[in-house]
């Protein structure tokens, strides 16, 4: 059995431009206890009053699944374990668990912290000792192993055996600075284990490129807690990543650790980590990227139709990714007629509709649409196409307007708007005036556009009201054009009972987010329609 | 010795959203050429004409370190190989080497080809010999050697020694899928070993975090040649990462390749090639990512300052990329005095100026300012709270219109300004007219507030026109609010002597970018004038 032992919210919290809210590290708690996670580290209490509140709150959550963990350092010199302010914030969490980590380089004794070597290992001892009476398990996290040993093997040995006399129930090998290659790791936990008897864990970084190896090394030579993050966040270049480690423990190496059938929900804890950190989800991460399973070029993508164990190291659903045939400027007719049965259509390959289709695509998509993520879009394009949906309104006209009066005042956002709707919506639902001409304010003049949009649409579709936006994103196609650049909107909303992502490209931010916002209120009007379709018929 | 093989141009092109320009695949090869990186792969001649045009006009570049190679498949089945357009085009190259890939996966002979095992031997055999009459030197690539390998290992071995009898000069077996352990790889390069007498090479991709790893073992066991890509590019979740691997086997593992004094232009090949393929260059890229040596943590800082090696496991200046001392929240008084000194300014840590700088900056990072990457605004607001810059101007207004008169018509963006000049810069000047009012268009509402800026300031300050923006971006804090999140901007500019990033944040997306542009011009000026007090004083 290995246990994973999750850092995220403590170690990838350290990660260049992430600060997670109090809401976001709940909200990945509950996540990473839902996917099986043993151990969640959820902070480091003493260090500053996120973490504290974090520790008050997370009992309220009565997870299933994992074991919280709270982190330390070893208690400063000179004092008392009793007096030392962070290890008492410690004891107050009340969680199963806690991780001390404690100097084992000599370098960084006896020139960071500027303590002897012997006092060093006294910490060590002392704080370990003195929490096991209030803790089940008591972990170590042995910082700098490798590079200490590497530096004074006999000492870093010393600092593992100082905690295992205290009573830790895991020794972790550290590789801190992420400098160790793989055959350096072999040899050090070789000699490690010749020299100790509790239960190893791992803790490495990505420096070298090694992260991921170095645990699964640890672990087949016997370690029992591998220590990682989600996506690899971290410092510098991030910890090890739990997403490629899971999967190749279980998936690959026959391990025994987090249930087979979890890992179904990898995909999604990872996308919503990328989420909460702010940052991009790399679409090239193994396993749990966009594009892991993402097929291209054209025989390709015929041969994986046929047998897809020829082109797939693992069956894209075992973490939740899907095989990703790709509407690009290299698909072809089958490919549109793939995704029109998943919305229930069933195209012939041939048809003069597929191929007219494919050439709006192709048009689309030379001037910087994607559809990934826009699923919406490429529907609602799919079905106008094909004469399966209506139009529900005709722009008449919009103008938005930004003022800032000075260098003092805040700016200025309104919009105002002018549409129609067909003369058989207004005949159907008893509609005299088909114009709506309206206006609207906004922080911004994306949001005074979506407001003004709203109030115009509400009149005739009060459904409208139920739409939320949550989530607008910009990108800036050749970003190296300067303000010129093309900018693609995508935005994601829901109605409460679905989910759907639209977008929009111009030259014009505001017109690129025009034309998304139209996208999601178009969608929503299509799916009312067919929803009372399917009821009546 | 080993020989790096870069694939950049051929596999890594093949990345989803890549798509390389005829000139853009000539930048690459000179930087990949400067590098000393010993073979290039091109492109595959028989595949598109973009890569036939590729080999015509890289023989005019001269290259002084590097071999170039062309790529294509084994001959098809039923031709001779005088007949097949594919290989006479290889011919025609008349480049020093290629590379020809062929099945050795017993599954993928008969499912994929669909021919019998015995004449894909053939089709090898007499593909690698003819083509050794015409070049110094062959390499077969195995695809799917591994895989193949643990399907039907007598088969798989087979078809080296096919390769090997024709003459082949390196054997490369080939991760195609990506899924191999690096155990298994330990294991069944072992076996080959015992089985094939011409040198090997590696070709890995990363679907399992092992490329990397994979191609170094290869080494370890006596591989000359290591395939990869610069940044990892290739499909799905890419090929082994050159920039991992090089500095590994230089700098770490001591194995003769590439000149250590050349892995100084690693960052900057890294950078070039991120920009060209398009993407971002993701920040967490062991040694040449923007975080790879960034240190965050306050304590962590003032140790770094000591003794790097205590934090740092290789000299960022190794491979061109810098330690980066964070501006952030985590940061202290000592983070501003050392960032000062790099603008030639000493400042006292106990003085009030430096207590002043640091309560704005969390006051800016509170509304969700990041100073990396905007080193100009951040120098900005350092000379400002200290007095050594000036007010060049003061907004009086502007007005910012974006409007749309109907589905078909284009978005049209109109900005009007008003700015004033100070007393003493008309004085100096003699400017009787402190006052511009002006207006511009651009295809964007930013464009046309740049157009409008630039216009008011070039009457006061003519060197306004040596600014270009060369970047523009815009990221949305809090992206889960809908339209309603918060932008902020980022933007690059250059007068042709110097490159400087300015930063904006407002709910209002034209406020965020307007603020990015004052910084961006303010420092233009605040430089112009440093440079005329230099010669003056």
């Amino acid at each position: 059995m290995v246990y994973i032992y999750d850092t995220t919210l403590r170690d990838g919290a350290q990660t260049r431009g992430v600060s997670f809210s109090l809401e976001d590290k709940l909200r990945i708690t509950r996540a990473l206890d839902d996917l099986g996670i043993h151990y969640i580290e959820g902070g480091w209490p003493g260090s500053n009053p996120k973490d504290l509140a974090y520790f008050n709150e997370v009992k309220k959550l009565n997870l299933k699944n994992s074991k919280l963990v709270a982190f330390s350092s070893t208690k400063r010199k000179g004092l008392k374990v009793e007096e030392d302010a962070n290890i008492q914030q410690l004891v107050r969490t009340e969680v199963p668990a806690v991780t001390i980590f404690g100097k084992s380089w000599d370098l960084h004794v006896t020139q960071d912290l500027r303590i002897s070597l012997e006092e060093n290992l006294e910490l060590i001892y002392e704080t370990i000792s003195y929490l096991k009476r209030y803790f089940d398990e008591v972990f170590f996290d042995a910082e700098h192993f490798f590079d200490g040993y590497k530096s004074n093997s006999e000492y870093a040995l010393k600092t593992l055996k100082a905690a295992e006399e205290a009573g830790a129930d895991c020794l972790v090998l550290c590789d801190t600075n992420g400098g160790t290659l793989w055959y350096e790791t072999e040899e050090i936990i070789d000699a490690v284990l010749r020299e100790v008897r509790a239960p190893l864990g791992i803790h490495a970084h990505n420096d070298s490129d090694m992260a991921v190896v170095n645990s699964l090394i640890a672990v087949r030579k016997g370690a029992i807690q591998v220590q990682g993050t989600i996506n690899g966040l971290g410092e510098r270049t991030g910890n090890a990543n739990l997403c490629s480690i899971i999967p190749n423990l279980v998936l690959k190496m026959g391990v025994e650790s987090i249930p087979k059938e979890n890992l179904r929900k990898l995909y999604s804890v990872s996308g919503l980590v990328a989420e909460l950190s702010n940052r991009p989800h790399p679409v090239n991460l193994p396993y749990v990227g966009e594009n892991a399973f993402a097929h291209k070029a054209g025989v390709h993508v015929s041969a994986v139709e046929k047998n897809p164990e020829l082109y797939e190291h693992v069956k894209p659903e075992s973490v939740g990714n899907r095989r990703k045939i790709m509407i690009s400027e290299l698909s072809g007719r089958s490919n549109i007629v793939s995704k029109a049965k998943e919305f229930g259509i069933n195209l012939d390959k041939k048809s003069p509709e597929v191929k007219e289709v494919l050439e709006k695509i192709k048009e689309l998509e030379a001037q910087g649409y994607h559809f990934e993520g826009a699923e919406g879009s490429f529907e609602l394009l799919l079905k106008e196409t094909l004469g399966l949906t209506k139009k529900y309104f005709e722009l008449k006209g919009f103008r938005v307007l930004t003022e800032k009066r000075s260098e003092d005042e805040e700016a200025y956002a309104e919009a105002t708007i002018k549409v129609e709707i067909p003369e058989e919506v207004a005949k159907e639902r008893g509609i005299k005036d088909r114009f709506e001409h309206t206006a609207a304010e906004g922080r911004g003049p994306v949001e005074a556009l979506d407001r003004a949009l709203r109030k115009a649409l509400e009149k005739f579709y009060p459904s409208i009201k139920e739409v939320k936006l949550t989530d607008y994103k910009v990108r800036i196609l050749n970003e190296t054009s300067g303000t010129a650049a093309s900018p693609r909107v995508l935005i994601v909303s829901t109605d409460g009972k679905r989910k759907w992502g639209t977008v929009g490209v111009s030259p014009n931010v505001i017109e690129a987010s025009w034309l998304a916002l139209v996208d999601a209120f178009k969608f929503k009007l299509m799916k009312d329609d067919e929803e009372k379709r399917g009821r009546n018929g």
